[in-house]
């Protein structure tokens, strides 16, 4: 794909910071946990939705992408970090109970941090746009996805999942634009992929 | 394998044209639309359908036999297709419902399509005999797994794709055999893989 | 990961022999065999859930860790023995029938086959200690896991699964720490990790 490389400015090739990463996990695997809560599953059932949803995104990301590693694998703090969000949410409920739609926000506040990640690792790696912004969208949706085929949800997703990948692809298409064509800082990127996805989704909702 | 690439003739490493895999994923993603259709689904639906049923069976092949690259990802009119196909399908619904049971013969012509295309990349990268066949009858069946399992016709699937599965696995060894063991033209043997996949399937629902 | 390789004793990149792999195709396809017996399938229904069961832990180890090759389609004799184990379990259904709770010891028997392939493959391949016990959990539950959301027994799943999970967990740790972290011979590790899977489910079971 040498054409795209005349849109790189120098800092395109400079992954986002590791920490970003691990944030989508833990809030990835908060919103597993807090479906756990909801379905009243043991400690186990806490930890294994919480990998599945902070990690599920990714490794489908790095199945379907097949360059760069398996971040899950290779990142010593990833799968600790999906252990611990599930133990904790399973031993101290309380505070999670108190805020009020707490998991709408976190479903979507992960989603547009999994978009980040595969936008960003694709355009580091030098994809096409229109597989970039698939890609994030992937990353965005995959856990959820994933969640949801295994606890059986599967007739209702197709519908509210929707507005998922509406806001994934929105977040993911700017972010694109906005660092490969207008030459935009990744941070600054970053901060309007989340307030478009998450925006639009509230907006939704409303 | 080296023991293998004696049957090769010169033909054997020359892939398919690149239309071919488009017209996959062009029948893959009409029914996804047609399903999508039936549900009385969204636009969203439609591409989201069309795109898991024009885009899956590939990826599931490319994630599985890591080499050669990611198809949808890499070609960049793959994505755009997909999406296209879900779009027009849901504004035009007009002569998709002229035609009878237009949905059961594009179903078996896209298992067809990607039996072809599971089964010519195998032979390209040298893949073991019964593993061509099987990428074939995998990247052949692997859309509609994917589709029932997203919505939740799940124990529907396993007497109906029996057939689907038997189909492409007769096909794709048809086409096996006859290019690497006969040296058979490819386009005559994808003419043979496709007469056999979906004459068997109109035989059996006669 | 060079800080690891000072645990590397030099038995420990020799990978266990080929036919523990097949063992494990074997075992696992006759837990899929099993299963469709009990839903009273046709031939093709045993064959397809055998090499679901049989190769699909192996498969998702394979995409997920995208190094050392895809097991099932490099070696010749793995998919005839999922296919050769459905089609036997098909035609000679009494022996399998004799057997008091048969299914539950192949179950088991298979989660610590496959356990063991995923560890010692992410050992052999030099991952984290956190990413290899996960490994060796996956690929032990993997095959299961597909059966039950192909087969539509999808919120079942979630709870017996733990069981499975937690045993698969112990087993791959135990031989991870013995192989990598004391130096045990990988015979011994591999009896111990069988001892330990198969001991905790019957043991949780009783």
């Amino acid at each position: 794909m040498p054409d795209f490389f005349e849109y790189l400015s120098p800092n395109v090739a400079v992954s986002l910071p590791a920490w970003l990463d691990l944030a989508s996990v833990a809030v990835g695997g908060l919103t597993g946990a807090l479906v756990a809560r909801e379905r009243r599953l043991d400690p186990i059932g806490f930890i294994g939705l919480s990998m599945l949803c902070g990690l599920g995104g990714g490794l489908i990301r790095d199945m379907a992408m097949q360059s760069g590693g398996v971040y899950m694998l290779d990142n010593p703090y990833a799968i600790p970090a999906a252990v611990l969000i599930g133990l904790v949410a399973f031993l101290f409920p309380g505070p999670f109970a108190r805020i009020p739609n707490l998991i709408e926000w976190v479903d979507i506040i992960s989603v547009g941090l999994f978009a980040l990640g595969g936008t960003d690792k694709a355009i580091v790696h030098g994809l096409l746009p229109i597989s970039a912004v698939l890609m994030g969208t992937l990353t965005g949706v995959g856990g959820g996805m994933l969640r949801d085929v295994f606890l059986g949800d599967v007739p209702g997703i197709f519908k509210p999942s929707n507005f998922y990948a509406v806001c994934a692809v929105a977040g993911s298409a700017v972010y694109y634009v906005l660092v490969m064509f207008l030459g935009a800082n990744k941070y600054l990127a970053a901060i309007l992929l989340m307030a478009v996805t998450v925006g639009l989704r509230r907006w939704s909702l409303s």
